[in-house]
């Protein structure tokens, strides 16, 4: 029977869940797929005694160079988190000959690159499906399970945070600052939200995918123009509403003339998508694969087992494999067909959603559209949201596909107008 | 680099996507994946010149035994459908010592059982994503992507012809016969479709993803209860969708209490779930992984590329596959946690649709609503949809839990009143 002894570092929520299957599951692996998980040590600078008990025989240390060093341990498993420390670990495992098996979205998207070509100069294995989607299997549809199509477009609600937090403010009407005072409560988000909130998280996951489905290589803070969700309103949510628009915050990368965008931000999609479905902590990913069309995975993104249950998976897997493959690659793919750039935020095209606070006056709505005309800004629909003579008033646009450069430089002089009271709102539409 | 030689028999749409695929790729698949994939002879009685020019230097035959018995061939892909025919392939392929990549639901739901017997003997591997789902990924996902998890339920849209006629009738309220036309005129539905809508394909399906989810075999026939769309009008659409409900034709498998209960029918699920925007010829498995939480896969379930999409994957997946693995198994599995019986239908429990056509007196409800008691049905809600005086009106219920042996009682007892004067129309409702 083939088996692998683990060494897992960081013994968190994931990380004792983690430990907690192996355990509890190692008697059905082995007889369901014959091969044998044995947990060997656990590192962690705390742990309850609680968890130590539970892990029965399992040694633990507060040092990981004990389970780095450990010639008997085969693969390490990273769950501490964070970036320099979880990347020294990870590097200097594979140096060490071990494979590696971590959920670490950051050092993926950010170290990737080296670490697999490290991986394949050692002869070894870097598993990471819980980095996306935590244990909902898109890493594995990605390299294998649509192995031989080539992605043209992903969008990717891959933030449950957010995802949650726009929920409530869309659902239940809450404000921006209500619905993440409701998430931290729940346990959804971090008493400091900002990674979850600004979009970064998101940006880290979706480089990923990028790499995996389009052999490109994306650099997360200079390549992908990155929104978070903290500017989006109550009132903004409850036109879109009204327009049959839902509003989700998209990871987004598009493929078209050899070039590809890659984007985050908060999107308006139509609320008879199946994306606009996948609410509260649900994540998903839509795949437009050239062989196959659309494929969609939906699934918790969050969560102990839910993350825990990829980890396992990768353990499993990696057991079974039996070369390591060099089929996960993070970095530019020398054999994708279409060599690619990457697309200027400037030039990317998109419906928009724009808000204007105006005063409600003859004249107004001529200036501003003669403004948008100008930059070459077609408008499908223009709605004033209430009637208040001289008072200001929401004016509500949509417009037909624009090019982001005219939308900003349109955008800023509509501000000047001395007629528009506050700084205009806009929001990217998708039509998928 | 690693080789594989294939015999590819039955030109038919899917075949002819699949060589397409092999022969456009080639050198994108060596130069990725590291694997070469020849596509040596093609099969089929009949083959267009068109068909044939196009494939170039590739070998053409009228007769399957000229691949089996090829020595240079190691790989078989199978693709003329039906049963007993393919069935024959499948096996003497195995028994010749080639791998077999197939997408026919039927021979592995039928006879998956002992051809993955002999697989496993002859060491050989049978490959078949594009059975179920064309080629999303759900076999992928069940024996690698989620491994180590267990399923407690699966939920399936997995017939694109019933969901297209049901989402035809849905939205635009046409009857049965007039969506089977349209079905058929855009190439959606055979010209005779009753495998389709009988539910037997959904059932055959269903099979296959209850042996790998829950190592339970099914004998199609026996064991699945299937009810096809023909009884679905567009009356009681218009109703259920004033209900909030959504009618899908799902393929259901629950485990509980060491028992499952295997079926497939006209099912109403909330129009909020993800799977009630999964229309048209979409198709979608939603399953319930015991660590992971839900997970759901949405993409096409037909399309000539489609499909060739997922036996493309195959045969790369097989060609970079070492060993023949034992992962992939059509029928009970002796490694599984829990035994499973099979739940017999009488004793499933749903909440229920009614409809009674019935005589508009005082005193019916109250004999109805008598029967329903006596028989230990609860109701939630009746409503009368007209007012018509002595003449038959459209009586609408929706039930509590019932055990499905009680409402079939109440329903006779029922329909044998003289105020009734049409047979009861009943539809399941899941609470997904």
């Amino acid at each position: 029977m083939k088996k692998i002894t683990i060494g897992l570092i960081g013994l968190g929520t994931v990380g004792a869940g983690v430990a907690k299957l192996i355990k509890s599951r190692r008697v059905y692996v082995r007889s369901k797929f014959g091969v044998d998980l044995e947990l060997k040590t656990v590192c962690d600078l705390k742990v309850s005694a609680q968890v130590l008990k539970s892990l029965g025989k399992v040694k633990y240390t507060k040092d990981f160079n004990d389970i780095l060093n450990d010639n008997e341990i085969n693969v390490v498993v990273e769950l501490i988190g964070g970036l320099n420390v979880a990347h020294t670990i990870i590097r200097t495992a594979l140096q060490n000959g071990k494979h590696v098996v971590t959920a670490n979205k950051a050092v993926i998207s950010n170290f990737g690159r080296d670490l697999f070509r490290l991986a394949h100069e050692k002869q070894r294995s870097i598993y990471f499906e819980s980095a996306v989607l935590a244990g909902v299997p898109i890493i594995k549809t990605l390299t294998e399970g649509i192995a031989g199509n080539q992605c043209s477009a992903i969008y990717g609600i891959v933030n449950g945070t957010c995802n949650y937090i726009l929920t409530e403010m869309s659902q239940r009407g809450l404000s921006f600052a209500e619905a993440v005072r409701l998430a931290q409560e729940k346990g959804y988000a971090e008493s400091d939200p900002t990674l979850d909130i600004n979009g970064m998280d998101s940006a880290h996951k979706l480089a990923i995918l990028v790499s995996l489905a389009m052999g490109k290589f994306v650099n997360v803070k200079q390549d992908i123009h990155t929104e978070g969700i903290t500017h989006v309103s109550a009132e903004d949510l409850k036109y879109v509403d009204e327009m049959g628009l839902a509003i989700k915050l998209l990871a987004i990368a598009k493929k078209k003339d050899g070039a590809v965008e890659v984007r985050v931000h908060p999107t308006l999609i139509s609320r008879e998508h199946p994306l606009a479905s996948v609410n509260n902590v649900y994540n998903a990913v839509l795949l437009e694969a050239d062989a196959l069309g659309d494929v969609l995975l939906v699934g918790k993104g969050a969560g102990q087992m839910t993350a825990a249950s990829g980890v396992f998976s990768d353990l499993i897997n990696l057991a079974l494999d039996n070369d390591p493959t060099d089929r996960t690659w993070i970095g530019d793919s020398s054999e994708e067909i279409e060599k690619l750039d990457l697309k200027p935020v400037e030039e990317i095209e998109t419906e928009f959603y724009i808000r204007l606070m105006v005063i409600d006056r003859p004249g107004v709505l001529s200036r501003i559209t003669g403004i948008l005309g100008e930059c070459g800004i077609s408008i499908a629909s223009v709605t004033q949201k209430a009637v208040n003579k001289n008072s200001v008033v929401p004016l509500v646009m949509l417009t037909h596909t624009a090019c982001e450069a005219s939308v900003r430089k349109a955008l800023e002089k509509i501000s000047a107008l001395k007629e528009v009271k506050a700084r205009p709102v806009a929001i990217r539409v998708e039509r998928l």
